[in-house]
């Protein structure tokens, strides 16, 4: 994730944004832009959806971690070490079917 | 990202979900999370979420970003790419002040 | 709720669109709409929001209490006795303050 | 609408809750709801869930409607109208199909 991170601190960064940036609404924007993406699938199948809107999507899924990297940047969250936590935290949840 | 997205699709395809993941659910999916991500700052300031809950944001963060990497291989979409010509489009949209 | 109800179902009815509204993608759209709500309040507080963006809140409130009438009807539930079971139940949870 | 106003309001000021309820986090909490709602149907048809989780469903329902009303009373706006006008505006944009 190590370039991601760089490359969306650095263009808040060059525009002063990280002042406006406070967890709360950063947290609101995550919620909003997946909503955009859900909007896509709005009386839709998957299927309809996806020949229809990839490019949307795409689009959409960026801003979502565009805002999830900034969030993480504001509280000083490692997002790679925190996803490796939590496929620990669900293995143990969810073991893998021994047959 | 290729770390992250190797560990999240070996997580997934050990237990044989992928059957499952159609891209609404999906995208629900990602809306459901980050609402639980934000449910931490109901009636509170960033401040107070923050000091009370920072680990349990964490934890929902990390579910996003597990879902937007299961989204995005269903659609083979490389985020890393797709977070770098977002930022691209916006730098035009919101060119970096010159003073 | 009678009246709203009654031309909600009407204003449905006139266009034939009860065979496109299945029970999942009218929880979606109040998602969706519930979000185009909270849009109003990106990076503003309340007061700032509410100074610059009334007129939008209300027709995003009128846009959720449509889908919500329209999943009422599908589920056959009646909403304002729904809303009097839940403060009931609630009132059991946070009891009035004896003093 | 007037008797769910009566009973939402009353509750609210029983418990002395109104100096809590700012229009931005009402609205928060009208999407957490509406995403309560929506979990019901994840990984699952509209048949599915509705067979599961009709119970739930309902107090979802109920709890968006709960707060869309105190959102309602803080910016003074009457539901019941802004229903009627959004379904004129909706009745332009899309006029009833003459056969």
């Amino acid at each position: 994730m190590k370039s991601i991170y760089d490359k969306v601190i650095e263009f808040r960064d060059q525009r002063n944004w990280k002042q406006y940036h406070n967890e709360k609404d950063l947290a609101i924007s995550i919620s909003l832009e997946a909503n955009e993406l859900l909007e896509n699938f709005q009386w839709r199948s998957s299927e309809e959806a996806v020949k229809d809107s990839k490019q949307n999507m795409k689009e959409e899924m960026a801003d979502i971690l565009i805002y999830l990297v900034q969030l993480a940047d504001k509280l000083d969250v490692d997002l790679e070490e925190e996803v490796y936590k939590k496929l620990e935290k669900n293995a143990i949840k969810y073991p893998v079917n021994q047959e």
